[in-house]
C-alpha cells in the first residue's frame, strides 16, 4: 500500500513496525532524536490500543482520546484522522501479527535553533505494532495479583491532566520499587486527599455491596474502564466512578484492574491480606470473560485492513 | 583519544557531538528507542553542566548531582565516575566548541523480553555536548526579562523528588503557554501551599530589605542557584532559601533566575507590572558580572583536557 511489496516481503518485521519520520520501519530502528521535547520535557502525548485476532478492539475510542489529548497539548498532527488509522493498520498487516499492541506518540518535537518557544516547535508523530503486551499473563490473571498501595501520591491532576495519556510516570515507577518491597507486583497511588487512584498502565475497580466502584478523578479515562462500565451496564450490575477512600478498597468484596495491556485482571491479595476469599471473584471473572468474547462481538472490533478474516 | 583520530577529523561534529551504545556520534545521529523506559515513561535523570572559553564550570557538583540521582532512582552507569568525565571532555573536544551545553542522561532502558519489572532492566547512558544554549540571550538579559506567575501547581515534591534532576516538565510547558498569553516570556509555579518553587530550567531569588530568598523545597537544588548563593557569601550580602510567598515576590525589589543555561538573570517585569524601577536592579547586575567573572577563576573551572588554554 504505502511501498513496494517487495520491500515488505523482504524486511523482518516479525518484531514489531513502526512508522516514523513518514517511513515504515523495523522496531529495532524505531528512534528518536535525545534532543526531541517528547524526551527532554517528558511533552508528548500517547495511545495505545490492540488488536485481537486481527481485530482492533474499540479502535474509535482511542482515535478519540488521542486526538482531544493533542489538541490539549496545543499539537498538531501531520495528518488527519483517517490517514492516522491507515497508518496503524498498516503496521500491524507489516508485523503480520494475529495480536499486537498499536501505539501512537505525537510529540513537541523541537523549536527552530534558537528558539526555547514551543508554540514554534514542528512537532513529532510516530506509531509502532509488537506483540501483545501482558500486564500480566493469562498465567498470572488465573492465579490473581498482588496489589500495595503506595505511599508515593501520584501526581496531581491540576499540574498534570491525568485525562492526557502522558510518560510522567516517575511516581509510578518508584512506587513499583516500593510495592516489591512489600511482596506485591502492582501498585495502586492515592491522591493528596488519600483517595484511590490508579496505577502504572491500569484503572481499578472495587466491588461491594453489588456495586463496582472506579475512581473518578485524578485518572486516566481508560477505554478497558469505560469497557467495564459498559458491559456492567449489559449485565445489569451497578457500576460507577466516584470516590474511591483507601478504607473502602480494603474492605472490598472484589477487586480489578483494568488495562488495554491485559484487559480485565482480578486482584487476590491487598497489601498481604487476601481480597474476598483470596481466589478471582465470581463477579470479576465474569467480567473478564464478557471482556474477551466482545472481542469478536459485531460493534466492538474492526478487521485489521488487509489482514484475514 | 577514545578512536582513530583520522575518524574524528573526517567527521562533522560542529553542531554537537553524542555519545551513545558505547560510540561518539554527530548530533544529528543521537536517537534512543521509542521503547526505552526513558521515553514511555521518562523513568530518567540527567544533568547538564557547561563549557564556557575551553573551560567546564563546576563540574563536579553536577558529577556529584547527577551520581546522587541516579543511586535514588536505583539505576546503574556503566562506568565509574572518572570515565564518565573523560567521556563528557571528548565530546567537547570532538565539537571543537569553545562554550558548550554539556548534558548526561541515565534512562532506566528496558528490562528483557516478556518482563515489566524495572529491576530487570539494562539501564541506558548517553551524553553530549552542543552549543551554549541561552535560556534568554544576553541582549535579553540587558532588557529584562518578563515574568508569570502561573495558575498550574508544581508536581508535588512527594510525587516526583524535584532534587533528581527530571524530565516531567508537562506542568512547566503548559505554564509557558500561559505566560505568553499574559505578555510574558518566562514562568514561575507554586506549590500546593500557594509558595513560590521555580521554573522550567530555572531557580528564583527575590531581593527585599537587603536579602536574597530563594525557595527552599519543592524546587532542583540547582548548580547556578548554589553559586549565587556562594557568590553572596564572598559579597557579605545576606541570601538564604526559605520560603517565599506569592505576596512577597510581588513586594521584591529585585528578582533573579539562575540556570547553567543563562547565569544570572534579571526579571523587570512580574505579570506586566515593573520589579523595582522596571530595569535591572544593581544588587542583580553585580552577581551577574561576578557570575561571569568566576568563570576564569582558579577553583571554580577546570580546562578541557585536550584543548588550548
Amino acid at each position: 500500500m504505502l511501498c513496494a511489496e517487495e520491500e515488505i516481503r523482504m524486511t523482518d518485521y516479525s518484531a514489531g513496525c513502526a512508522y516514523m519520520d513518514g517511513s515504515f520501519v523495523p522496531i529495532a530502528e524505531a528512534k528518536i532524536s535525545v534532543l526531541d521535547w517528547g524526551v527532554v520535557r517528558s511533552d508528548c502525548t500517547y495511545d495505545v490500543a490492540h488488536v485481537w485476532q486481527r481485530r482492533f478492539f474499540r479502535l474509535d475510542k482511542h482515535l478519540d482520546r488521542f486526538l482531544r489529548g493533542v489538541e490539549k497539548l496545543r499539537m498538531r498532527l501531520p495528518f488527519e484522522r483517517e490517514r492516522l488509522e491507515a497508518v496503524l493498520h498498516e503496521c500491524v498487516v507489516r508485523t503480520g501479527l494475529d495480536d499486537a499492541y498499536v501505539s501512537m506518540t505525537c510529540t513537541r518535537g523541537r523549536p527552530p535553533a534558537g528558539s526555547r518557544d514551543p508554540r514554534l516547535a514542528r512537532n513529532t508523530f510516530y506509531c509502532f505494532a509488537v506483540p501483545f503486551v501482558w500486564l500480566a499473563t493469562p498465567e498470572q490473571q488465573a492465579a490473581g495479583l498482588h496489589l500495595h498501595v503506595s505511599s508515593i501520591p501520584r501526581i496531581g491532576a491540576g499540574s498534570v491532566d491525568p485525562t492526557v495519556k502522558n510518560y510522567h510516570w516517575l511516581d509510578m515507577e518508584m512506587s513499583l520499587f516500593e510495592a516489591y518491597e512489600h511482596d506485591a507486583n502492582f501498585t495502586v497511588l492515592k491522591d493528596g486527599e488519600g483517595n484511590i487512584t490508579e496505577g502504572p498502565g491500569y484503572n481499578l475497580f472495587a466491588l461491594r455491596n453489588g456495586t463496582w466502584t472506579t475512581p473518578a478523578r485524578g485518572v486516566l479515562e481508560g477505554i478497558s474502564r469505560q469497557t467495564v462500565l459498559d458491559l456492567c451496564g449489559e449485565l445489569n450490575v451497578r457500576a460507577a466512578a466516584g470516590t474511591l477512600s483507601e478504607a473502602a478498597l480494603r474492605q472490598a468484596e472484589e477487586i480489578i484492574l483494568t488495562s488495554t495491556a491485559g484487559g480485565v485482571m482480578p486482584v487476590t491479595r491487598l497489601d498481604g491480606k487476601p481480597v474476598g476469599d483470596g481466589t478471582p471473584g465470581p463477579e470479576g471473572t465474569r467480567l473478564r470473560q464478557l471482556y474477551w468474547q466482545k472481542h469478536s462481538a459485531p460493534g466492538w472490533s474492526t478487521l485489521v485492513r488487509g489482514a484475514q478474516p
